[in-house]
């Protein structure tokens, strides 16, 4: 993995711990190169999108520091596994939105077309149950699998909700936990004993609490941007008709913005947009709510007291990077 | 199931087996039904199409022929996880094709659009595989894998060899093998014993060469028709630029066929073409190649002897039916 092009928080992670961290992150990486270039030239050539396509690598780092500098092979191949479920995520989401770029290189829709990204998806979804499955345990493959299906209901329940202004801030945050937070929740576990315990329970809240924040404050990004940073132009949720928190809270303080017909909207429309959800106030309490959501993550790791402290510590630094990116 | 519903080869079967196989093919499709309108109202919507989109489930009984009458419910899990892999590549090769029906029936993505097509097929996926891992046994969860990542890689080679005339007969039947021969295969794999015998080799072969079979035959009809059977315009793979067999040999006999430019065939200029390849008389040698192989596939059973009469004779029957069902 190259160091320098790894965005601050991982990287403020794999300084603070000891060696056996970043060789195992190498670990993954490498083998997510090996997978991907392992299958002769139909997916080398969309070997590289595909392998940016997961970005920061924040999912196998959470499987990896779970799983602690004791753990085997197995978390490797586990951190692995969960990386796979979220770079398929993304070749698919690139094949609905057409998206030329992710995070400033072509995706693998606009390299080789809609087929070609449509079966790359595919073909990292089966890879990642067989990567699972060669280290037994029929438990672990279960958990990914419930978790990949979360990830798609999300979906569905995104697709469902689009373009409805009047959705209730719950029904949006069931739709992140699908979405977003039982894929964490599964990074933090998967490498865990089967058996519930203090320290599984531990795991699951701060696992899900971090993904929760992660996604209030990736919805908090794209009203606010600025897009040299995020890489897409603010209001890209408005235009795709995803609802998220900071609109529906600003429509109880701005009546008129239950009125937006989200269909009809340009970019420069959306950018209006998220300037009025800006000027009602309602972005800080959404960060409010991720930092929150941070805190009880942490609380969860340090009330019971089930880690030893550098994991702990490590965790915690995970957890804090993600409201620290994006403050 | 509905017994009146189901294509005269699987009925066959159904007659002549014992009453256990209809039992248990009744119990993958409630275990299907259960799955598909278990997951809330999102997928509810889509179950109908979804549970007709794989058809005859040819599938999921030779996973219950091999397995035998003394398998356990483990047998119908791995039976309902290959339909669901079968189920989920036809739900995302409809997304592409934008595909109106599939069996007389709107798809998923004509009732409910692209974005959830993509999302459904992403679900079945995922369910797939945790319904072989409930059940223990990750050699299984690695055989389904391996065959759904052949499917995907088998996509990819159709689509990156698509519009190309020059294609080989090899290549041809090495695409074949990965699309649509390796997930046969798995199916009269998944449910035996890991280790290698007799009777795996038999079945691995049998799984094969049926599915090789199966698969040079619908490329036939496709050349032939009728549309009133297939459910399908003549020369639809022509308009998909996916070169077949029939092609290939018939570029031989007639070399302006070499010549056609598939990107600029319209329906009747396909069906023309398909009249011209008819006319070399290649079809009857494709059609021949399937025999041979549903030949080589029973004599792999019989030859070994490792199954019991009833299982044989029922396994031959299934692949007497993919012959005689196309001829």
């Amino acid at each position: 993995m190259n160091r320098s092009a790894v965005p601050p928080p991982v990287t403020l992670v794999l300084d603070a711990a000891g060696a056996w961290l970043p060789a195992r992150m190498e670990a993954v990486e490498e083998r997510l190169r090996q997978l991907l270039e392992g299958h002769g030239e139909e997916l080398a050539a969309d070997a590289g999108s595909t392998l940016e396509a997961g970005g920061k690598r924040l999912r196998p780092m959470l499987v990896l520091l779970s799983a602690g500098p004791g753990a085997g092979e197995g978390a490797i191949r586990a951190a692995t596994a969960i990386e796979l479920v979220h770079m398929a995520s993304l070749v698919h989401d690139d094949v609905l939105d057409a998206a030329p770029l992710r995070r400033g290189r072509p995706t693998v829709v606009a390299r080789s077309g809609r087929p070609r990204a449509l079966a790359v998806g595919d073909l990292l979804f089966s890879r990642a149950f067989a990567e699972l499955a060669a280290d037994g345990g029929p438990e672990r493959v279960e958990r990914l699998s419930a978790a990949s299906v979360a990830l798609a209901l999300g979906e569905l329940a995104q697709r469902r909700d689009a373009f409805d202004l009047s959705i209730s801030a719950g029904r949006y945050l069931r739709r992140c936990e699908l979405k977003t937070a039982r894929l964490f929740e599964c990074a933090c576990l998967i490498a865990q004993a089967q058996e519930a315990s203090e320290k599984t329970g531990a795991l699951e809240t701060f696992g899900r609490e971090i993904g929760l924040a992660f996604q209030l404050l990736d919805d908090v990004l794209d009203v606010t941007g600025p897009p040299e940073r995020t890489g897409k132009a603010r209001g890209t949720d408005l235009l795709d008709g995803t609802v998220t928190l900071p609109l529906i809270l600003a429509r109880e303080r701005d009546a008129s913005l239950a009125e937006v017909d989200l269909r009809s909207l340009d970019p420069a429309g959306a950018e209006a947009v998220c300037d009025r959800i800006a000027a009602t106030g309602v972005l800080e309490e959404v960060r409010g709510g991720a930092r929150r959501r941070v805190e009880l993550a942490k609380r969860a790791l340090e009330l019971r007291r089930a880690l030893e402290p550098e994991r702990r510590q490590l965790l915690e630094l995970v957890a804090e990077g993600i409201v620290e990116r994006y403050s």
